[in-house]
């Protein structure tokens, strides 16, 4: 019924040039080091030495880019980077991520079912390409999702038609290594006519799994058992925590909600590789929405199994003052990281 | 609505004086061995060479303890043990199970929608602490499933107030440990007004899914697959088999229906780690409630898929005298050991 | 209600003949290799060396045969076979498959809800037994499933009274062993009533997950993760393309569609050992029914979790021109294969 625009802005290819000035500024060591060919231009360490760390990489930690979004009543106008920054995903553990915006998942984004989305990537890596798969929208992914050279940026258009809590990640290829270096995050689209349960939610949060791997390993990362499992939440009202996929992030700074209180989770699964089997404990879900849409409705389920890049809203209501754990019950995952908190209080 | 009670009986810490002198009536060959520190108390003797069995349970294999329950309106009593059995895993190799009641699952546990469960869990283990996670109920975990300490007994009350086929654990850190280990189970919550197919259903038996690993070897359990996957049931009414997690023990002690008849399996997936795909060979699930509600409901199903500690209620009907196995799709792990049978005579 | 009957041509022996000569035909090395032992009848190169094939499929690669079907009514006879053929399973990469019919995935039967299915299994294997476990019946699987000998027939009869997109697969002994060498495909059984949303859809493909293993190496197929996964397409309509499970194939020959098109996918994810998590890029599922069956809706979906030899039809509408690739969205899968294009043009 309606139309969607896929505008790619190809600016040309000034990248390759400032990228070389910026690996000279790098490079201090070794000038000689410095190879236009962006294929080879990693750390040959050896792979039981270090982990590869693109040369224009090196040393480079972008500070974190403040989401930026306008509305014009149902035009959405959103900025975002690809930028890369360290983060710290296992106590004093810095991993050189390939982010949006800096942090890893990425920023969170809500829209309203309907708008249209006017998406403008700014690629600020030096080195390589990026490009953003919204899983809200409709649109050809060659025109939609197209690649963004470095130092360059991109404008996108496309309707964000179906509710839901989606996935979204860079699709540049490798996408594996995109997504496991990083670059993944959570867009809601909000129902136009809401949830049944609205009215009896009291506090929400926002939710997010992902797996980290041996850094920037595409083999490790294809072939292997993540290092770490880890849920982050994204700030969805004031005040409320933001943090990256760290380890015992949500142990260290909790969710909260009091006694009475029906909570929900706006959850999703980025992976890039493994399923999660969501499970709060201490508590069963009395209302879940498979993807966050919600016509697909259950009711009194334990645990909500997630494939990989699924989501859900789940509901569950805290009865008693403690403390609440949430995991995925793949316990092997919880042994590495996969576990938040939630203090209920009176 | 209605209110809940955590009561938790912390009675003290003789608990490491028991252990002490446990631990020096096991060990006859080296008293000097006996170490107070819990955390070192394992066997060290190498990982290849044999399996880590913590000192005090070395030698130690309690009798099974039957369930106790009684019932008093909807206020029902529970009493289980958290004990060392020795369970037979695969045709001979006995694993020396932290088990709730010497069984590995544990024993069913049948309450009605609305009960109030009054629970006392008797750790009979000399050496750590134990606890139980029912996933019916709702509780501040940290009060309704509090560790209890070696040698002691705690009583927690909460009510089941949503049907379904729910998976119970202890919930100790390290959870992964202690599930792996044998402590986990099933629990059924059976629904007020019944399932819409209460009427049709002419058998019904409980079946659970779950891995083993080396034995007590976290690294193993966190990192590597599973040695064995497993189907056991529980005795669901009289003369039903009642099995342990062990390979082979529904193919030597099948399940039985008549031809014609509409069979029910309650079913959850424990895990520790691994998902399931179920399946009955012949067959198509003409009903599926998932998690056991009766509100979730599927028709025309070949395969459900179980998400760690996922349950279902899954029904079909067998037109044919004859023998249908049951499996996990998931055909690695029939190779070890995921199979039973169900047989079907005139 | 219906009868069923399960009717199985045993011809008996001659098979253990046959094989002999074929082996004294194939061997012209060494005729004293040759043993009547089938269980060790297979190339002890060395697991390091080279992949073992069973000593009477050395050189043997039988061509294609079509599958032959014919109506009568609600009364289907099917024919197919069980071969001996070369798949190309990755550029260049032969796998000696055991098949149907001379493909991996076998060819895609379609058939309608309430048809009697009159199954013939032609065995041209000269060496193991096969049979037939199409998930879309009930029959008593020892019986209807029952294992045809080397060189024989065997004739079924069932009834195929679900709708859905059911996986078939040969069901011998070790399952793991003829799924994972080839021998899995789709049955479709159509609604009576049709999909409520029939009248809406433009194109329709049927699409077949896969993984591939080290060659007929059991313990590989048990213990370690898959070499490739892969997507196939049977032909549904004429014209349309048929491919084997090898890596690419759907990327070389793109499934096609229009702009402005709703188009269905009947897809199966026939394992044999791993979850699927089914996403198409640039678009979502409007309509989802979960292993096929209409009254298993679901809305609005961006992945479809698929257990192992779980099936679904899903619909989306491409509202742009371009290139569209479907992928599991476990990605370290797409990096061993897991991804097709769908071509949209005005």
């Amino acid at each position: 019924m309606f139309k969607q625009l896929g505008i790619y802005t190809a600016v040309g290819f000034v990248a390759l040039v400032l990228l070389l000035s910026a690996c000279s500024e790098e490079n201090t060591e070794s000038q000689t080091d410095v190879s236009p060919d962006l294929e080879n231009a990693v750390e040959t360490a050896g792979a039981e030495e270090a982990p590869e760390v693109i040369k224009p990489h090196k040393g480079l930690d972008q500070e974190v880019t403040p989401l930026k979004m306008e509305r014009d009543g149902s035009d959405v106008y959103i900025k975002m980077t690809a930028q890369i920054t360290d983060i710290d995903i296992d106590d004093g553990d810095t991993y050189k991520a390939w982010t949006f915006n800096g942090e890893a998942p990425g920023p969170l984004v809500v829209v309203n079912e309907g708008d249209t989305i006017h998406f403008t990537l700014d690629n600020m890596d030096p080195a390589i390409p990026h490009s953003m798969d919204f899983h809200a929208v409709h649109t050809a992914p060659d025109k939609g999702y197209a690649d963004v050279e470095p130092n360059e940026d991109g404008t996108f258009v496309y309707q964000a038609s179906n509710p839901g809590v989606f996935m979204y990640h860079c699709g540049t290829d490798p996408v594996l290594s995109h997504i496991a270096n990083g670059m993944h995050g959570v867009i809601i689209v909000q129902p136009d006519d809401g949830y049944p349960t609205d009215d009896e939610v009291d506090q929400e949060y926002v939710l997010i799994q992902n797996e980290w791997y041996q850094y920037n390993d595409l083999d490790n990362m294809t072939n292997e058992e993540p290092s770490q499992v880890v849920f982050s939440t994204k700030a969805l009202h004031d005040g409320q925590p933001n943090t990256n996929g760290t380890v015992g992030a949500l142990l260290d700074e909790p969710l909260e909600a009091n006694v009475g209180d029906k909570v929900r989770f706006y959850i999703n699964n980025v992976g890039p590789n493994e399923l999660s089997s969501f499970h709060v404990i201490g508590t069963l879900f009395d209302d879940v929405y498979i993807d966050g849409n919600p016509a697909n409705h259950q009711e009194g389920m334990q645990t909500v199994g997630l494939p990989a890049s699924g989501g859900a809203v789940v509901e569950f209501t805290v009865k008693e003052a403690g403390t609440y754990k949430f995991v995925t019950h793949q316990f092997n995952h919880v042994q590495k990281g996969a576990v938040g908190k939630l203090i209920v209080t009176e």
